[in-house]
């Protein structure tokens, strides 16, 4: 990813709001750092049931996260809401990494920035295949 | 339930010990109010899979749980373990109610009380059905 | 509490969505028992950092928790969002009973309902106080 | 790090269990992806606290997460215990990257590998400093 500094909201195609809750601050006055984690999880998990329209329940393969990395830049407070930025990086032939960042309230300069590596499982054979191609095609207009 | 402050660990038929986390602290330097059902949670899942056998997958009929409640009397905090009691209390034709306590390190005097009532429930028909007879006789050992 | 199935989401004075995330889950595909109570800490957080005008740092007294029940009648499950009511119960001299439910997406019989009570506490000696004059009238607007 | 495949818990100097809850699996049945983050703090705050002798209150500086990595190699699942192994990486003037691993229960294998790097922050300044000398010679111990 290009230098945190300069990376802003408007440089991700999905976008998305996630009210903080009490208890995600720690003893620190700050939410904690698996809080981080579980923000981007929920971006991720809206992108893929929202723009990618995957069901992980009909669908015949599914995207199981291998890889996921979290690097803080400035503190994250409730009772703040977090936006969520997300758009796509490498995309492989089984496999995309999604590129993210936190941003707090009225701070242009992301708080986060991450990334979360999906890769594609089949359902009955458990081993990775190739991204479908409709969804494929989603990811790379947030790319 | 008697007089919390009567009761003690002994009182308490299971016993358990539970690891508090980091994370389980909030802004208030305690265990997180939400952090004491976990242990009372933890307690009862504890109760199930170990005296009581009961195995969510292999079962007919599992247990729902359809109240909690919890007093709180004093703090806990990260980095103490937690020793959770649990005894069954009011045991009904569907239902039973198990009282709990949880204790701090070095303290006799229980931290918080409360109860967890379980309904039996039929996996087919998910209505509420008689406690099987085994699972009964082994819960009145912990009366 | 009245009886739980005659109340509707009108007969709470304050109401506020909270959206669930993919963890809120657990192995069951509901939300976690535990989770109801991270639901029910977030509407009186919310209420008294709302309505009350409630500031932790700043204020000589603060509210803290003593009891928490909560019933379950029907599940909940993300990605649904949570409406949750709240309105005062019992009023003593030091605490109040918030009595609250929570509601599915459009399902207007509440999935959950219980009660969460609050003693307010000095700052410096650490005992239980009356409630503040001024909190006392905006909390009777809500009974 | 090494290729993960090769690594065993005999590898890491600083050993310690952790329990899974119930609510720690999310709806795939397995361990939440963001449960794998909160094995990783769990492990390195005992080790901060344990070997490194590091008190939050008490000392001059403190510890600040700026990077965490988690890759996932397979499933874990409550009611096992994790073994989490943890040796110092790279260290810095100012900064040490813990490499950390965790292993199911009876599995040789690491279940999961990642990274989690520190800065040590001046209380007063909140600026970074020198790893203090004392601290700097037990993480060496670990390296």
């Amino acid at each position: 990813m290009t230098n945190f500094l300069d990376l802003r909201i408007d440089d991700f195609g999905f976008r998305t709001d996630i009210p903080t809750r009490w208890g995600d601050n720690d003893m620190l006055g700050h939410l904690n750092n698996v809080v981080y984690n579980r923000m981007i999880e929920t971006v991720v998990v809206r992108f893929t049931m929202g723009p990618l329209e995957i069901d992980w329940q009909r669908d015949q393969s599914y995207p199981l996260v291998v890889e996921s990395l979290c690097r803080f830049h400035r503190p994250l407070a409730f009772p703040e809401t977090i936006t969520a930025g997300l758009r796509a990086g490498r995309l492989g032939g089984t496999s995309v990494t999604y590129e993210i960042a936190l941003f707090g309230e009225g701070n242009e300069i992301p708080a986060s920035t991450g990334h979360f590596v999906h890769v594609f499982i089949d359902k009955d054979t458990h081993k990775s295949i190739q991204i479908p191609a409709d969804i494929r095609k989603l990811i790379e207009t947030f790319a």
